[in-house]
């Protein structure tokens, strides 16, 4: 079978510039049965390394490359004995091993989403070995070169509203653009993203976690919020407050837009009881709250 | 402008078949506030019309037409007033509504995926004014021609599974497709769907989906089961009993493959411990369970 | 490990109704390498049987079931000589298979969406083995019992707009919901969703299908369309018209609004040119057209 | 209503980090009639402010901040006369007026995915006023002072795919975790992402971003492909060379694996005919192509 005719784009100079290859969204399952109440880990892995990998993309030459294939095979693997607790720290066990693991590799990082289940209830007690879904997930990375680490851990489709005690009002006006009516009293809603550094090397991150996980709901409940802005800082500031080992966190705070429906066109009160929830567009909050 | 050219497809009689036309995805969020401890409904709504309506479709002439606009803003005014408890009896409001609405229209239904909120806990106590976001959905629909109703109502992404106490043997061996081993001891996990008609005309809808709910939960825990077609029909006799409002309950449990991943080629043994999720294809289950 | 204590559900008295199980999401690709210019089939693919599963179901007796692991091979197996053209012909071959699979199956059905390639141009020309996905795709059912077979095909995911020549005027005014005013030159835009059944045991699936796609493509074009409702049955006519095999043809088109945005409020003139997409909600019409 | 009781989470000296907010996921549709001939754009926009926003989050005080509805309306009133060419154009008229509308505002981006829309063909003619959508999107992202831009454009959903002429080979083993058996004819399958920043201020983004797209998959098409790695590094060097305006080109490569379905076990040769399509996980390959 002959080429296709080979399309001549002018040749000119090029290198490779920051490159990494791996294995995306593995998905990962690990039962604990060492007694009859069963644990289980449920996780998304992403793993990928950074190094000198010149040859496979310049000359064509797999000599230095794992195939992904075989990174797969090696998370899998990894996991019954490297895989005892958070995720975080198996990130570390990964990183480890995927640095020393290939010639040209200088660098790894292992990327997780991990899903929650929780116990199902039989006769108010969670049940020894059946579990059921949560929504929110816990997120994490981890990036090192072998000796060091940086680990970020974080929160993903956390959906929070409140139906009162939130307004937005006292903005800017600028004309003629501003069309919006001031409130004091509104639906907010909010699906949070929140993704955290630490001021740590070591630490049980699960119990981290469960203590950002916590906060930040209640958080969202203890206050007159202003503006999506003043509570993305307030949750960040409890979030530092409960967790010392966090050195600063950062959310992404979509504002999932509940509007009054318009009922006064057909007689009716609407007495902040009906509301469209509109899909798009949203606002869009994102910030870092740091220490001092 | 001019018209394109006309493409002439060979002029042939034909005749409007059945055909409805409404609105869809209409997303309605009601707070309930006359007390300091609002209740919140959240439900995406779609509304149609069955009848006569040949003119429109045939003549262009949209004399008999109401607007899905017009449907949209009716689903908001009547949920003020009409929409004071489960989403079935709205259900039975919209359609009566409708029904009456057009001069043309003989029949109409409302389908419905209802969102569930949890109150957020803080100091152990549900929030009276805060709520997160629940991964399982209630579903409804209700048909009718104004006097009579059809009402279904179910469950969409219930995700449970239990790590021991299931298994898959004993089936039939298909010369040479059967490649699978059997077992006594797997992980079962399912993403349950249910569906279910009711015996009687009124009850309380949410209370029937409450119990439903919970003992569908329930069941799954307490057997042991040799093939998701016995957790199906064990599902549905758990439902019967302890729901008499129900007539028949329908299941698709689609069978979400954890397959213990080979370990022994890394000279590992497995013991139960470390899966691979697949996530396509999967065995899919669907049936009815009915009263005898 | 002892069970969770039982959870009694009254005891009632049930039976298994209609009920179906099979293997869904087959990923299955295919290429035809006979000659240097390859061809290439991308198809998921779903198979459920019916029959007397009664025994599986309320006793745990698997003897008469194929595991849905058997059915997924032998779509495999099967595609390697019975899947030389349409998927509905391979359908057809799949149900013979299944229905003489099993000793309890009476029928089956298998469901396909596949998935559309092109050849990638190179110089004007399409290249031999090179191919890029297109979006709409190519949906079929067949169903049996080994003998005769009801055949369904359609399309999905087809997404058309005109700017002009469309409105929507003189539908009913429903007091106090209808707000919408009256246009007679909008943009109207649909995501195609078509299904046919045939008038012929045997065709040229393929051949139909290109026919059928290509001309609700220009019939979309051809006419001032003053409703959806008028466009689905010019869309019906044409397909029966330009396809004497189709004996009728159901559509379901959202109407993806665009919404002219009010810029009066800031002293510019609209003009028919900027619009806002309004993701939900959206009119939606479903329809057959049918040989008279 | 009382406040529900004050979660006190230990109080901590915490300041705000890097921040931003506007809106995002603006639909904005555009008809250009100036001719008979009209022409479309189609587009999602994220558009989002950087400043000096403390008293915003730390106090309350919304005083500096545009509400994103005002952010919304801008998009929109500014689309009508300042939209006429490419979105990274446009990008640079949204970051003009978003850093001169805010006091506190010092930096603005704005984000694109735009929504390609083809001519419907009538009579071997793209129609006047009749389109249909097409899968791939073009993606820009703007970010600037005021004074000067950054500009990013790039490519999201172009799925390509080769039945031969590709292979892995002669890569690193890694006992005993690599298991997978070598191969030099293989499917390549290949959802490209690509981001390019450019060499020059000003150019013609749609003519760059044309034949970048066209380039693309040209190159694709025209060597054995030891490994997406280096083909990743032809395409850009290809793009490169066939746009002297781009300074380097990004890519993300995933490898949706197919993989030959073992037919042996069934007493059948597959002869590169049969796949299965594995969703996950899949090899992920990123990295720069830049001018020497």
């Amino acid at each position: 079978m002959s080429e296709a005719p080979r399309v001549d784009a002018p040749r000119v100079k090029v290198r490779l510039g920051e490159n990494n290859y791996g294995k995306a969204d593995v998905q990962l399952f690990k039962v604990f049965r060492d007694t009859p109440r069963h644990e289980v880990r449920d996780v998304r892995v992403r793993v990928a390394m950074t190094g000198e990998f010149g040859a496979a993309h310049v000359d064509g030459d797999n000599t230095d490359l794992l195939a992904t294939d075989t990174v797969r095979n090696t998370v899998y693997a990894l996991a019954k004995t490297g895989f005892a607790g958070s995720v975080e720290e198996f990130g570390k066990e990964l990183v480890r091993h995927f640095v020393a693991a290939g010639p040209r590799v200088q660098g790894a990082f292992a990327e997780f989403t991990e899903h929650l289940w929780s116990r199902i209830e039989v006769g108010g007690q969670g049940h020894d070995h059946s579990f059921v879904r949560q929504m929110p997930k816990h997120t994490a990375r981890v990036e090192g070169d072998g000796q060091t680490f940086k680990v970020t851990s974080g929160i993903e489709e956390l959906y929070v509203l409140k139906t009162t005690r939130s307004g937005w009002a006292g903005y800017l006006l600028d004309e003629p653009y501003t069309t919006l009516p001031e409130t004091t009293d509104r639906v907010m809603a909010t699906f949070v993203t929140a993704r955290w550094e630490y001021a740590v090397d070591e630490c049980d991150y699960d119990d981290v976690w469960a203590r950002a996980y916590r906060q930040i709901q209640e958080t969202f409940t203890d206050h007159y919020s202003p503006s999506l802005q003043n509570t993305l800082y307030r949750l960040g500031e409890a979030v530092l407050g409960r967790c010392p080992e966090i050195s600063r966190v950062w959310f992404q705070l979509p504002n999932k837009h509940h509007l009054p429906y318009n009922l006064a066109r057909f007689g009716l009160e609407n007495g902040g009881e009906i509301f469209h929830v509109d899909p798009e567009p949203y606002g869009l909050m994102e910030g870092w709250v740091e220490r001092a």
